[in-house]
């Protein structure tokens, strides 16, 4: 546990492998500002070139953020992990930017993610990531 | 493929469901606002009690804003998950409230984690949280 015998260095990887990365998952976490501070919550997404897609409620407090301002996009995070725990090693990758809601017209003719759980997600995210960053934590 | 015959349901988990899943890992993501919008990144961290133990570098934005104004907190977001991306299963816990610097003579008391990678993590962080809760996605 932590000893320096298995302690791993720390690379920054550069953007291509991070979205390489970020294309093998389907999960990801979005984090934001909902009015009360910072959150975050796990989503299944797709990746659309380097824009990430997902689906929410249409009563959640990110869409009702994205649409109080008629063509608004809000700053968000987009953070996409794979860890093993007992190796100590792992990656991330962070994409940050502006979100914005897409209509249903719009979302409908897209490779969007279905939803996972029941019940409707309505509401279409796009995040254009300005900001693409990761680390990958290695036996050194 | 999130047809209708593999689409779960979601259930809201209790407080203590949801400290008792935090417990059973030991990386979660820190979602906070460093000036330029909302970042999340990942780190590994021991549970004391209900509150969220981690480190990281003095230079880092999270540590610069906490102790920027003494004795001040700011609000963090800490979220931990366990994802099945192939039965589209899991569970989320999400804990909020304020973060605060802890001196290092205080952080070698205690139970702190030890840092995976290497390199220097002498800032020591504790989320107090005033709000936890979490979902647990499940077949029907």
């Amino acid at each position: 546990m932590g000893t320096a015998a298995t302690r791993t260095i720390s690379v920054e990887l550069d953007r291509d492998e991070c979205l390489s990365l970020v294309g093998t998952t389907e999960v990801g976490r979005v984090g934001f500002d909902d009015g009360e501070g910072p959150t975050v919550f796990p989503v299944n997404f797709a990746l659309d070139g380097e824009c990430v897609l997902f689906r929410t409620t249409l009563t959640g407090r990110l869409y009702q953020s994205l649409t109080a301002i008629p063509d608004a996009a809000i700053r968000i995070a987009f953070e996409v992990d794979w860890i093993n725990q007992e190796q100590h090693i792992g990656w991330s990758v962070l994409l940050r930017g502006g979100a914005e809601a897409v209509s249903v017209e719009e979302g409908e003719k897209q490779e969007w993610p279905q939803p996972w759980p029941a019940g409707e997600r309505e509401a279409y995210v796009r995040l254009r990531p300005t900001s693409v960053c990761g680390r990958r934590l290695k036996h050194a």
